[in-house]
């Protein structure tokens, strides 16, 4: 079903997808029942042929479309379209069970470097003045931390999180429930045009496309997808962003929600992420750097060093550094990390493990925390 | 080890016991070191014929003693000593591996009684306004679902939580660092008279003790162990209830921490035991009622209702009735809160199971939450 790296317009797998992208709504399960058995371009042969049927709205859709008028509108808009298979096609797309057929993308930045090392944050429109310094400072922290900030440039929580991540340098990437053309909302232009030349804009829905409800929920779940964990800073009960929070749970991302006043209608959703749903509590970007950064890399807290910690030979240093805190990890992902042979760094765990700043269980190897 | 149920003064186990309550500090390793082998009628006869030293101000202490007149110093006090055997002597302190030789109690109540359905609330004395009104709130909630509320008499959450709970009509409990004679702090004098008739007010210290740093740390793992669960309501980093926190987590009771805002110093604690210890969050009495509850009887949140609801069997009412919501169960369990026939208990998880409202998993069976 991928068109090659590079291929042109006139691939017909590309022009397929923007097609489809036109035809019916993101997320589109009966579209995906006819698409993900035949591909999108016999797909499309047979709705257009009448072969197949989608009903009189998405078949006369399929009928009337111009590929070349949307590539054209795609170019006036200074976009370009992402399908999988492309270089900078971000691959966490491919978990969800019905990806976007295609996406628009403004901004020069590679997609699928921006997506390696992630973090979307999230949360209510109707944000608390809390609320919006806690998006502000981990927006902050995590681009200073070198970490991409994925948000929705909404209003509240989201444009916190971009100017946070947009004041220490980005880079930012905003995912769009309307087409790319559509600066939505509207007061938000500024911000979605410094996030663009930070990282990127994107979304799936082709130019012109309103933003309706059922495409921030679809919108939810491209976000979810993108990055490597999400972050949700504050949420009433029946928030968009625990929407974003459960697709993230489904496709085995991390997620992270910070905590608040217990009487914060707000604070109410992240709560019950953490308390019914799993998720990590954090508090700032460093808890956030250590739930989404990579392991050993990131690895945050202050840890117990031991009175013998001068004894250390050099590799001990390295094992016990690449060694996470908050999750095992197994002995393959350590040896690979601290580039030593196997025997001498199994040697070093066990060493650390005496002094007892490092612990085994099933799932690893991480570290004790310091003692309180 | 134990005297027998109703002995008098005359007994010589508790005379023991409460001569070495006297003659060294409250979790004395030493002591127990003597004791925990002779038993304390045996060690006392040692350490008084000079068989064992435990240096020379524990040994004078022990040559010196007058047990009749402690006896008379409490019933001055009016209070009562407890040793374990008593009818009323709460069994939770014989799970901590230095448990107090004795007790002095003060108010009528069964102590046993009032351990059974517990819930101990601390926290900072350096409490927020925030951190006040929610410790008194679930000091209030619980005393208001029958629970007794334990604490340490402390300014701030402390007394907020035992006020919060005699506001419903008790009973709370106070365990003191210090004699049971001296109304500590001093501010807090008509607070634990009023817990002391609404429950009672404990300690392992001989009358006339001072309230000493250490004994304060000691008299944390008494609140853990005498109570189900502990929660803490606001803690800075380095507060004496993560102690008490971490007491109750070695001796397996429940724990729980209210969130509150990320730049709050005394929510740190509190997020760090979320975060790092495995403490449940907890945001309101209901919470609090549904993690230290019996099962089945507290289950707090309002959970997935199937529409196939009408067709369930009385037993099926029942079966689903006695599943938690928040922790697992064993089928044993189930059976017996259930009071039906094995075979029929087991027949109505699967009809459950079948309409999604309940869960089976490795530790036994839960109710499904309420969709989001």
């Amino acid at each position: 079903m991928s068109a090659p790296t590079g291929a042109g317009p006139a691939d017909p797998e590309r022009r397929a997808r923007i097609a489809w992208a036109r035809i019916g709504e993101p997320d589109d399960k009966d579209i995906w029942a006819v698409v993900g058995d035949r591909g999108h371009v016999r797909a499309l042969e047979d709705l257009v042929a009448g072969r197949v049927s989608l009903g009189p709205a998405r078949d006369a859709r399929a009928r009337s479309l111009d590929v070349d008028r949307e590539l054209e509108m795609t170019r006036r808009c200074r976009a370009t379209v992402l399908v999988p298979g492309d270089a900078t096609w971000p691959d966490g797309m491919d978990d969800l069970e019905r990806p976007p057929h295609c996406l628009w993308v403004r901004g020069d930045a590679d997609l699928a470097g921006l997506a390696a090392r992630s973090v979307a944050v999230v949360g209510a429109r109707a944000a608390t003045a809390y609320g919006i310094d806690v998006a502000r400072e981990i927006g902050w922290g995590m681009s200073d931390r070198g970490f991409t900030v994925v948000s929705g440039a909404a209003f509240g929580i989201d444009a916190a999180a971009h100017e946070g991540s947009l004041g220490a340098g980005g880079p930012s990437v905003a995912f769009l429930a309307c087409g790319i053309d559509r600066d939505y909302p509207a007061a938000h232009r500024g911000l979605i045009g410094r996030v663009a030349e930070s990282g990127a804009v994107v979304t799936e829905l082709p130019p012109g496309s309103a933003p309706l409800r059922l495409r921030f929920l679809a919108r939810n779940r491209l976000i979810a997808a993108f990055a490597a964990g999400t972050v949700v800073v504050e949420a009433g009960r029946r928030s968009g962003s625990l929407n974003t929070a459960r697709h993230a749970d489904e496709l085995s991302r991390l997620v992270g929600a910070v905590p608040g006043p217990v009487h914060s209608a707000v604070s109410a959703g992240c709560h019950e992420l953490v308390r019914d749903k799993g998720a990590a509590l954090v508090t700032d970007a460093e808890d956030v750097a250590d739930l989404v950064g990579g392991f050993g890399v990131d690895a945050a807290r202050p840890v117990h060093v031991a009175d013998a910690d001068e004894d250390w030979s050099e590799l001990d240093r390295v094992v016990f550094g690449v060694v996470p805190v908050r999750r095992p990890v197994p002995v393959d992902a350590i040896i690979t990390a601290a580039a030593a042979p196997a025997p001498t760094v199994i040697a070093a765990l066990s060493r650390l493990e005496v002094c007892g700043v490092v612990r085994r269980s099933m799932d690893g190897w991480q570290k004790v925390p310091a003692p309180r």
